[in-house]
């Protein structure tokens, strides 16, 4: 028997369109491509949407067709997101510091019809051109002033802002599926092809209601967003969709991603949460040390896409009186997986329980069920100490990759490719990536754990721990060490700093200098070719 | 284009169970019928419930019924409101303290195949038992040791925790189509029969979810909510479902609403947020000005069912620094409507200023839409003074009444039946009820502005403010006054206290003394008998 409550579904934009009826003055704040900032209330981005949606269907744009973007997180890219989705198309965001190569395979897996770039991007896109045969026509998210010459492209080349002017101010936003796609974002995988993930309005929806949680991202009308995670980026953790669902104001950075760049929007613009990767707190935190400086309005940072070193939230608690509140999630997961926010028994902690409690990488919101289970698929205990594949499961998590028929789900759980233990009260914390833990005498041995330990030895610049083959042990840890400038320890003293956290058994059994360590376009370690190069280093 | 996210529905029941896994020893306490505290943890609570359900599936329970329950807040009502509907069954709460005619309309209305009633009301269901032909068994919510005598049924009677017991620890939650009906509640409408909400498995999720947000209720894991407002009303403002969804404690009242015991209970369960209607709010501020207590846990206090007094907000701000929180809603939108939380220019706001503003019913989550229209259905400004008739739309507000083909949606929205206006901020306040608005010479008069006004001055017990026929302005307002026993304002003296307020046209033309003013079952003035007798009285 159906409920009597009225089913409609609905599509993505009507949260843009509550916000600009009931938030309808608040601001979006951009740090402009142009240079400068520009503002606009929510009530201006509707129109403008609404504006650019009509324009695109003029165009020629059809339901479910593929929409590209190259761009920073400005106004215009959070226009185009909306206005795209909301007409059934999908708005593919395509990463632009990813390899030539990847970006040509990407945009033409997807058959993107349009792209809508940012004129940092012009040159990029200009030279790839002739290798993107899907491609009819390039959008440039800039005003007429700011065009350039268009005669480099072999195709129509619009102003975005034309592209506004000449649009309607009225757009008859179709009746949507809720699970129609809304928008396509590819992973970055260190090994093989990028794999599409496709979200949907349902998804979406979901995430943003769960995230706007109070115990969640926990954002009002009151807050101000910064929201520093680029749009091209795992969804850009939904705050494209929560921050309108409450009326927040938002301010976005635009390519300036800079210590003193984030510093001065925070400042003049009041921010009292962000979020953004750990590398950006990195370089807030130095420019702040450089200059002496305060953070006076922030309240909380919310960091994922890498795990929080310690020192991080205790800096940003002693000396700036700012939360860090720890995430973790995946392009897979439309993002969060998880977050970490207190439970009762936290109130109990302080000190050094408390920092490792902040450590972890969280507890899931309703939404997401998660699970650690062995190699046999059997699930571990949650005593913090057992670690396991971490699967996970929910609205907001992908069943399938874009264009491919191959079965990822196990009765219903996605294999995240991590390693994680989960504690008493349901904090997850990642150990390591299942492709990079090292399995000996059928214990396993987390990779990153030794790397971290080892990256703390002065004279250690990177340090790499792969499992190289073992005639006993099935595997064997090695670490690779590319030292410092200055100065290069001693296999006897890495050896030794590591033997007082580890036990006997984990400690690499070598270690060998390398003159470099090969990292991916997004600045992680690439294992691939160390552990192609050292497979056979314990057995030769 | 489908997006590629896992698309399976949502039950209600996975809600109870993310917190049986994730919140597993977080506590629902009740105040029992029987007497005495009564406290399990989620995963009990989830357990229990798995077992309620298989019972139920054996003893027929099939997908569509209706199972009605009579029951105050308890950890069985609770149980049985998920064992229910997370079958695909319909959980029908009937209001107990309803005249026995209506009770009788609305279980033979909704055909309830069982009753599960609290020991309170064996008398009263035992008396009705004849004139519920579709009743076939009664449940009675109680252990074996209170167990009433059963030979007054004339049909078979359980007991509630046999059920339980005899149940398996396995069920298999179907797998349920979201717009699925999950429970139904009638409204005791003052004019007409009783008219069935029937609420479904998404419009309460996702109810659910928005009432989590930070700028909604606000509840999170560390919270202790204590849940006044009767699981038989309004869907009880959906905290069954979001005090789950994030692990919040859980303080339920079982049939002690008294100042005193909801006192004991704030104080020893250390309850942090509390929701009731007015009513509940005086009793308890009655208390504690006896005894001279303090609140020392309670953060907030959420108030519905009734616009909340100036002074309770005042008193409960100042003397025990709890904030209320004013929201509005209705049994058709299951039941928030809108929620009174800061905007940026709130803080600008101070003494009475503030005060104002928090005496409006608030503004709309994502999920509600609202506007106000005059009689010919075109939309008023927002300017906080003009008022017209309050519509809304969203996915948990109602289509049409169980078991009516009536169409009551026009262009999709639902009119309340409230006057309102709205604010510039997009903040709501309610006028009056628009049966009882008084139209005069094509203007509105609130009959509400004028009781609260009549009500405040000294000797005035109840005052009712109706519209009578007139020969010139249509309807002019006549106050009907019921004096207290010592004392008896003269008709000059009242309507000079109302010229302060009111413009002249909008006071009323005459004052009655009568020796008594009716009241509906919910204690609510019942203006019909009173417009009968008095419609004419300005023409005779």
């Amino acid at each position: 028997m159906h409920g009597l409550m009225q089913s409609n579904p609905i599509n993505l934009v009507s949260i843009l369109e509550h916000a600009s009826r009931w938030h309808s003055e608040q601001e979006v704040v951009s740090n402009t491509v142009e240079g400068g900032i520009h503002r606009q209330s929510y009530a201006a981005t509707y129109s403008r949407v609404t504006r650019l949606a009509s324009s695109l269907a003029r165009w020629g744009v059809e339901h479910g067709d593929r929409m590209g973007t190259l761009g920073w997180n400005t106004h215009r890219h959070l226009e185009a997101w909306y206005a795209i989705s909301g007409q059934g198309a999908i708005c593919h965001t395509v990463n632009p510091r990813l390899f030539s190569e990847q970006i040509v395979y990407i945009v033409n897996h997807a058959e993107d019809r349009l792209l809508f770039i940012d004129l940092s991007f012009v040159d990029l896109v200009a030279e790839l051109m002739e290798r993107l045969p899907t491609v009819e026509s390039i959008v440039i998210m800039t005003d007429r002033a700011h065009m350039p010459n268009s005669s480099r492209f072999d195709c129509p080349v619009h102003c975005y802002e034309d592209l506004i002017e000449a649009g309607d101010s009225v757009f008859e936003w179709p009746d949507l599926d809720e699970n129609t796609g809304s928008s396509l974002c590819y992973t970055s995988g260190t090994t093989g092809e990028p794999k599409g993930v496709l979200y949907s309005h349902r998804g979406n929806l979901l995430h943003a209601y769960a995230t706007c949680g109070a115990d969640v991202f926990d954002i009002r009308s009151t807050d101000t967003v910064l929201m520093v995670v680029p749009m091209f980026h795992a969804n850009s953790w939904g705050l494209a969709y929560s921050a309108p669902m409450v009326g927040a104001k938002m301010v976005l950075p635009g390519p300036h991603m800079d210590g003193a760049s984030i510093y001065f929007l925070i400042t003049e613009e009041r921010v009292t949460k962000a979020a953004a990767v750990p590398t950006v707190w990195n370089m807030l935190i130095a420019h702040l040390r450089e200059s002496d400086l305060p953070l006076r309005t922030l309240q909380e940072v919310i960091i994922g896409g890498a795990a929080v070193p310690r020192s991080m939230i205790q800096e940003f608690d002693r000396k700036y009186a700012v939360e860090v509140i720890h995430a973790w999630g995946m392009t897979e997961m439309t993002p969060l997986g998880t977050i970490n926010r207190a439970k009762p028994f936290t109130r109990s902690l302080a000190g050094d329980d408390l920092l490792d409690a902040q450590c972890k990488q969280g507890r899931v919101p309703f939404g997401v069920d998660m699970k650690i289970v062995d190699d046999d698929g059997k699930a571990q205990p949650h005593d913090g100490k057992t670690y396991g594949r971490l699967l996970v499961k929910g609205p907001w998590t992908v069943e399938r990759y874009y264009k491919s028929d191959q079965k990822i789900l196990d009765d219903g759980w996605f294999d995240t490719g991590d390693i994680a233990s989960i504690d008493q009260h349901g904090y997850m914390q990642i150990t390591d990536r299942s492709k990079d833990v090292i399995k000996s005498g059928g214990e396993w041995i987390s990779s990153v754990d030794i790397e971290n330990a080892a990256m703390g030895i002065p004279g250690v610049e990177i340090a790499a721990c792969i499992g190289a083959a073992h005639p006993k042990w099935d595997e064997r840890p090695l670490l690779l060490v590319k030292a410092g400038e200055q100065q290069r320890p001693s296999k006897k003293e890495i050896r030794q700093v590591l033997a007082e956290s580890f036990a006997s058994w984990q400690v690499p059994d070598d270690i060998v200098y390398v003159d470099d360590i090969p990292l991916t376009a997004t600045g992680k370690i690439h294992k691939k070719p160390l552990r192609s190069e050292f497979r056979d280093f314990f057995l030769d």
